[in-house]
């Protein structure tokens, strides 16, 4: 990332996803005046206009365009300009149907919906660039752009494509990779089931095969697949900046979407910003939200990140579409703002009448600037306005949660021990566990250095590399915490299992490497007794081959019954955690207390469901408070209530779901 | 529909199915001699027997079928003669290959089963033609012949075909609804996701896509859909008119197949006829049977039908298939009468003893006419020959319940609020109250006149265009009362959203409009207060803008606690009803109690179970009694009771699962 | 069969696959010191070793190989030499896409997993036949070598094959079948729905319909399956032979896989050898088991045979892969040993790193040879080599349990009165009855002989020919005692429902013939009353027509309340036995005990959970006692614990989890 200026000087970024497009001219008057009265500052503009802006190949319709933006200029709102290519024209399928993406079973994904082509179509590739260029040479300088939105959530709908313009990209990436045939022979472990290849145009796409296929491709082609979306996003980047300079950015969708390593993604763009929906079947659907925010500031290496898309209700994709209900929206934004972002955005300004997404809620929503939705966006953006100098603060942490998307990767793939034991259930488990604790946590690579924090927490690592592992080690030693759980380290970066046995190159951090793992059928659990609580476990138990470190917590029935579970090894200068089995989240607290006291890290003390976040400046720190529960309560809190602008002297009243951002002196805050 | 006379003068036609064609010769002298045992008058012929009538192209053999006729007509068995192309023969597949149908993931439909070719392929609707053309010339003037059997359930199993030909058949369909490009990406708001169309040989079919297509583009799909398989029937209808005389039908499946637009189709036949099968899994088929017969003789406009296929006992293709329990059958038989049907028919005759329905039950079953199923054919024939005064009386009713398959293909599409709530459920749930409380219905159509009805239900209209909400605004206005249900009135003809928001061609009528759906998760319920009861609701909710409309009912608890559910408005001379929530069949009851005082409607005052329909002749009424209980019941009536032929002299005893049939004075039936 | 002498003299083989191609050099050395170390005395080698063996088309190199096997011979491990044509390399389908299997909707089957080409196509055959001559040209005098291992588990992944390779083939094999069009329609019913066929070429594969394929289709559709798979054996047995005189096997997986007619193949191999893995949500999967074992030594004739491949510990692709708990191997291995194996083999000898399978336990794990899984492994390597003395006795049986692959595919097809009604859930119900009673059983064919057995069980006879009733019949009419359990004999080898109604063929056995199927909805049950006791039934219920027998269960409640359930006919001198509804594995408890009075049985008085298996030798019986129990049980027996070598003088105590092999003389086991 580059340090490109922030878009909307000295405000929190509001506004949404504007597609004036579909509405006659008299609305778009209409529009910006609510959007004043919305006090919103900037619009994402264009991103699926490209059949507009180039109604026939190389013919450019620029004049909509034009008298929009100058219209928003005038109105004083700031506009982020999108790259349409997310979803090329139907003369553009129909003029390149070899462009378009096909499926695993051999099946093309024809137009009618949306959807970019083969992210490996050189076709798709160049008319890409081009609309993009076209564009930044005629906006670069256009006074109301101050930012370039490329595409639209890489990877959704179209991530994997197994065209024959994918799979000759693929020989070529992996010739690339490899260098040999040997070299690719033994990373893949093709001896097994006789899958050696002799030639390198030999090799094919994981499509439809009569069994699983091979894993260790099946990873490549993951990377293989990140790697193709990224050329994509780089080509469009690189065609603006020939002309423009504003900051480049593309829109994320962090653990909500998994087939773009973000880690690799946040170095391409100069601003981070991510997209983020409630699920609606999960009714604490608010710790995937602070999960979501965690993790995009993280990649970003903790800078200032733009939320570009979230929903003033309902979506209307989910089978189920919960509505948000009165204080809602505004309790999710301010998590967001409280977890490092500086730019609150919506799917979208006005409700469209017609096409898929015409349930999809918005800033005016079909009931019109009258409804309570648009009383409470306009109520946002007044808020928003009164806290513009947390821009640019920070959020500290002492915890670091480790993040791969490789190990996702590997781990998702087919015939594991047990399908029941899932990256992103433990990722989640973990998360809310320190997050009903009150704990602030970073998300981190396997590879960072970690000497930073306290606590490293490892909720999903199966794949492991050496080195990492190492790393880790070398964390330990050097007196971190280290707390792993189950099934890590199991393999390396070609999805092959570690020599000397699982969890090798954990051996020295945890005093113990892992002889068999012992998954559970459905509907069983057994035991865990720790420090004379009796917890409960389930999907998974292992057997410990216990290398020196001490048994913390025995099993109590189950394929395990009577051997360690959970267990504690003192290495270097510090303390290697390992829990052997799945715990769920209040099965997880006594585990994290113990781990807590050996880290030296304090609990929040605030109620459960009051979540607190700490953005620091340079001259004050900033509490951003939301209450999620249905009563009433108090936070012990000195200094000033920025959205009321009244003073906060010891007590902070926060009413049921409310909000508050109170300034204080830098380390007052909490 | 023209005024063609009855096949069989003077009865209730009576038959099934006949497939000779699988059995030697002598079993055809075995079958007419049992036949007359069981009272047949006519059966259908040769629906499945294209490959024996033309072997090969353009060779026909008739000799079997002249052979087959002549002997069902000395035995004085009326013929149905089918047309046989639901099942085109291995030869033409062969031949036109590209007639096969595809569906929507490029699968080309091969033979080995059964199915139509594509209803777009050239050669298919020239080759159906003929046969049926031949046919014609044929047995045009044939004594037997007394009415013609176009194909066979259009729509079932082959409805949607994406098969090149239909892909130009449907630009072709678009240009002649459309005229111009503008007008269709109007139609279709293709200026949401991009998806503007710069030329006509750019549009596709939706098949196979990255997410979810265009509903506008589904929407016309479905009517395309339609149109085509209408547009089939119409070529072998017009071949048979060239050389006969006497009235052609195609057999519906009014409730259990959706592809067709019945309110169309009925008026292109000269007789409605239609196949109904109990459902398994559901306990009270025998009310989606009722509404099948009320929708069939809706659809035909009042006038005589013909129940073309039921099942003596089990079918074959569900799941566990439920064979009916002695007298089951007659009380099925009997409430299609009571509904409307001059005609009861059976597939099939003989149980086949190959094939994929060798399974199904049959008037003659594999156990051979000493089984009890063939003894109780036999008595059904000889109960229906006692009633042939029946035929052409009418049903009456003062409640229409609104049913418009274009709402139901719209509200069927992906990525509505909430996928629970649907259609077909809403209709089960609303007519079944009125079922229960004896209230008999008609279905309309929402653009019909509906000034003779003191009620009108509306369980799932959301898709009702500005002119239907004019229609029903009319007549509430005139005194009319109207119960609307949840997520009406929503979109027009182009799966767009009303200007004015949710509802608003109802706002007048129903004094109201919805700010906001708030559907609820699986498992989750709240309660509505109405009228010092409280009854349960699940799946839906909305957040109601009412303008007018008097409270009725309150929400306790869920997402619009505390807000209003249930709305009473008056309009004009009448009243508009508005239940924003889903109830189910028991909680519909004080609603419809209400609604029944406003409407002026008495429910009935028989017991539950037993259903009593009536038909109203100009000389007599007749009362048709189906106790469905396990015990015995008493019913008020006085006159003859045609069955037994025995009188009735002021209270009919039925006994538990019996019927009767009980000619009364005019207006003294019920 | 032919009676090749057994491959590793005077011992039970031990082993398992060996793929050294997946590890350095270095490890072989260590793997044959661990294989002493275990008792391994023959492995599997080369099965997935075409890519190895033939890099280049015609190109062979067997250095490798040469030296491996040289290596094992020098050690004292005898090879059962694999031909390597499960797994085509990646050079064959470049070379030959043609020979791709495709499904039934047209998807080609890519490489990438594992695999066979098309069965039908004749470059398969063609290159499978080299490889596999070759190797026997240049290893069938080496001294190592001692049996043949043609491919791997035929039918597993690919069975079925929609490829026009396939569809030519298919055509020829109908014709061969029927000789003319005339035999094939009238086979098939083609009457039925329109389908006649009036040319050969107009035939095609049962691929994607628009609904239910033609049922005979199908079943020769599964029957043409089998005997293409088969012919490919054969062509790889045949150039085998042209050099090598070492027995044949190809290992079977009864009752596990589907798509292979055992009784068939079992003839085509000069020995037997099976696969048989644990099913994890199965919490009694050893009495599948004991199943699997039990039809294994049935199609082998009673000969002995070899278990080719189980697991130390759990597998890797079942969704929740249970490990086994210590001592379970043993019981496991001991149970096939005790029903007819003379061979205990696993997959596979070391754990591979890599690839799709490394999560599947192997006999040196990923954590090494001081594992517990290890330990046992070279435990039971010594136990087998304490009971070499087993070898070629053999079981006996005076039940017999009828399957029929013929019966299972066409009892598997579409629409059958209910889906819940399921081979092999009646076969596993019945077949745990009688194991939990202690009863041996044979499984026989309905054409078999069975005039030896006292019983014989008919637990899933949906087809039975004429000539399988008249068999039956007369095995009843000559004394024997008949169990039919519902759904039989209802139609002929064309899947045609025989003439006289269902079960015909069975009417003067059983005293009655089935007037009507019954099925039950989800969640319905019903009662039986037997004997004074009161058994639950659930799934189905018939309305029998009783023509003689006697009844002896009567339904209570149900669709057939009131109605004979269970009946008993005397039938010359014997007595068949009818049970018409589904009755789970307790509630056939008191059927049995009844049949088993009638049969002359008398069942074990082991406790329940208590496995006794005895072996009948010239000089001796051996009984195999395997205790699944948690508790230690006593068993009288009299004779010399084998495994101990220790006397048992009256009783023998068997620990909790334990196995015991008891030497007595001939007669005195059990």
């Amino acid at each position: 990332m580059s340090n490109h200026p922030w878009p909307t000087p000295a405000t929190i970024a509001y506004g949404g996803d504007y597609n004036p497009e579909q509405w006659p001219r008299e609305v778009w008057d209409e529009d910006v005046v609510l959007m004043r009265e919305a006090g919103v500052t900037m619009v994402s503009v264009g991103i699926f206009s490209w059949g507009l802006l180039e109604p026939e190949e190389g013919v450019f319709d620029f004049a909509w365009l034009d008298e929009l933006l100058d219209l928003l200029h005038a109105n004083g709102i700031a506009v982020d300009l999108g790259t349409p290519t997310a979803s090329p024209p139907a003369w553009f399928f129909a003029t390149y149907p070899h462009a378009l993406a096909v499926d695993k079973h051999g099946v093309v994904q024809g137009f009618g919906s949306r959807g970019m082509a083969s992210h490996s179509a050189p076709e798709y590739r160049r008319a890409a660039a081009r609309i993009a260029g076209e564009l930044a040479r005629r906006y670069g300088q256009h006074p109301a752009v101050v930012m370039w939105h490329v595409h639209n959530e890489y990877g959704v709908p179209v991530g994997e494509d197994f065209s024959p313009n994918a799979v000759a990209a693929w020989r070529v990436w992996l010739q690339e990779r490899y260098g040999s045939l040997d070299a690719l022979n033994a990373a893949w472990g093709t001896a097994f089931w006789g899958q050696r290849y002799g030639r390198w145009e030999h090799v094919v796409a994981p499509a439809a095969t009569p069994t699983t296929v091979n894993p260790a491709m099946k990873l490549d082609w993951a990377r293989f697949t990140d790697d193709q979306l990224r050329a994509c996003f780089r080509a469009e980047r690189d065609a603006i900046r020939a002309h423009a300079d504003q900051p480049v950015t593309t829109n994320f969708m962090a653990h909500q979407s998994w087939n773009t390593d973000l880690w690799a993604w946040a170095q391409e763009v100069d601003i981070v910003s991510d997209d983020h929906y409630l699920w609606s079947p999960d009714p604490d659907a608010h710790v995937a939200l602070a999960l979501s925010a965690d993790l995009t500031r993280s990649v970003a290496r903790g800078r200032p990140w733009i939320l570009m898309e979230h929903s003033t209700s309902a979506v209307n994709w989910q089978g189920r579409n919960i509505a948000k209900r009165p204080g809602e929206m505004h309790r999710n934004a301010l998590t967001h703002v409280g977890r490092g972002a500086d730019g609150i955005m919506f799917f979208q300004w006005r409700a469209s009448r017609s096409g898929a997404e015409k349930f999809h809620s918005a800033m005016v929503p079909h009931a019109g600037p009258t409804s309570r939705i648009f009383r409470e966006v306009a109520s946002l953006g007044a808020r928003l306005g009164a806290i513009g100098e947390l821009q640019d603060t920070r959020v500290r942490a002492q915890v670091a949660v480790l993040y791969d998307w490789e190990s996702l990767w590997a781990q998702d793939l087919e015939w594991r021990p047990s399908d029941a034991l899932q990256f992103r259930e433990r990722m989640r488990a973990y998360y809310e566990r320190l997050w009903r604790d009150g704990v602030q946590v970073d998300f981190a690579h396997p590879g960072d250095d970690l000497s930073g924090y306290r606590l490293v927490v490892a909720p999903a690592s199966y794949l492991l590399t050496a080195a990492q592992g190492e790393n880790l080690t070398r964390y330990v030693a050097g007196g971190g915490t280290l707390l792993v759980s189950c099934f890590a380290a199991v393999v390396d970066e070609h999805d092959a299992v570690h020599h000397g046995g699982f969890g090798a190159p954990l051996r020295e951090a945890l005093g113990l490497t892992v002889e068999e793992f012992l998954p559970m059928r459905e509907g069983e659990s057994c035991a865990v007794e720790l420090d004379g609580r009796t917890l409960t476990a389930d999907v998974w138990a292992e057997d410990l081959a216990v290398d020196g470190a001490q048994v913390r917590g025995t099993y109590s029935g189950g394929p395990a019954d009577g051997a360690p579970a959970v267990t504690r090894h003192e290495h270097g200068d510090g303390v290697g955690w390992y829990v052997s089995t799945r715990l769920d989240v209040a099965a997880l607290a006594p585990v994290l207390a113990a781990v807590y006291d050996d880290a030296g890290i304090a609990p929040s003390s605030a109620p459960e469901g009051v979540e607190l976040m700490t953005r620091h400046g340079e001259t004050a720190d900033y509490v951003v408070a939301v209450n999620h529960r249905d009563d009433a309560v108090t936070v012990p809190l000195e200094g000033t209530e920025l959205l009321s602008g009244t003073d906060v002297t010891g007590v902070l009243t926060l009413p049921a779901g409310e909000v508050a951002v109170v300034r204080s002196t830098p380390g007052g805050g909490r």
